[in-house]
């Protein structure tokens, strides 16, 4: 299936033209960004809390700490909502009313289950690590067993997924485009700086071509 | 009060060093951030919703169109969980279980309310265009009583609130520092690149020096 079903949950109320359901373009926005926002009702409480991710195929993985309050709660099987945002630009009109920004942003809603696997939770480990910075994985130490033991891995199923996108420039009422002020938009985006070096790094050992040149998207 | 108080929700169960909660800090990091994932429940599901922000004292304030399902749903009184996250770089370690992120978050829980009073509402509009690029306010359209009508605001009093902060370099098992593998941060932020003109802005009209020069931190 190329496209997400829309659902109650997933169908845009507001500005339904920004809404994107092909699953590639939503699968495009997932695979740039780096921290997810869960959010889960534990006690009738909700939470929200950023972590990492990665996905694999027509899965979201998360992970963490087995001693997590939320790893812990998700675990058990409740209803979550995982949001991924990128900001792509502050959108500036004539009117203060229209200032907007530019973003992509996907939701989606699901049951989380605990990975038992072996096998499905190293490769989990992996797609986490190639997700965050391509390359890493196989040049640094592998997980023990134990550590292995110490990881808590949550796999969501992206199937109740909608994205939402907004590009171009601000859109002002007609009377205001005569107005002698300057609109337009100011293009934002994560970048990175030069690799800092851990104390520790051996003399000789220089920092590796993915993390002197990294980019996101 | 220059903390905020301890509470069920904000206790951290792990990492607590990680903990911070210093008002003045709090602060700081909420007024870098220009996006807040918003956490509600609506029949027993679960909604986390992208949007700006602005606080303003002890105050955060969320702002939409009053057709927004989420704003309805929040105005009605019901519970919330806003959080803002600042991922500020890579850790790399030497073994793949010690990779990490570093970040600032902050979380705050309570009750959002809609803004009736006019006076209020409209510091509330200022202050968001403020937030997000100082300087805009005075230079625009100012709402006029019809948009006012069609802009729902919703307060926050940040009461029950913590922050998450992780800096600094990877921290590696004893006998890793030996792997002859480099180990160290790739520090990241949010970057401006050049204003791109509105196609309509009139000729001679150029781009203020707060978007020629767009920084956050």
């Amino acid at each position: 299936m190329d496209k997400f079903m829309l659902t109650e949950r997933t169908t845009l109320r507001r500005l339904p033209k920004r809404g994107e359901f092909e699953r590639e373009a939503v699968y495009k926005i997932l695979d740039e960004g780096l921290v997810c926002h869960v959010g889960f009702n534990v006690d009738r409480k909700t939470f929200v809390i950023p972590t990492g991710y990665a996905r694999v195929e027509d899965k979201l993985y998360i992970h963490g700490s087995p001693a997590s309050r939320m790893l812990r709660a998700l675990g058990g099987g409740i209803d979550v909502c995982v949001t991924v945002t990128l900001l792509d630009g502050l959108v500036l009109a004539r009117s203060a009313f229209h200032h907007s920004m530019n973003y992509r942003s996907i939701v989606a809603f699901g049951t989380a289950t605990v990975v038992e696997d072996e096998t499905e939770k190293l490769e989990a480990l992996r797609a986490f690590s190639e997700h965050i910075i391509r390359g890493r994985w196989d040049e640094v130490r592998q997980p023990t067993a134990n550590e292995l033991k110490a990881t808590l891995v949550l796999s969501l199923p992206l199937v109740e997924v909608s994205a939402k996108v907004r590009t171009g420039p601000p859109l002002d009422d007609d009377e205001d485009y005569e107005l002698p002020i300057w609109a337009g938009v100011v293009p934002l985006g994560l970048a990175a700086s030069a690799p800092i070096d851990d104390a520790r790094v051996p003399d000789g050992i220089k920092p590796p071509a993915y993390a002197l040149d990294y980019r996101r998207s």
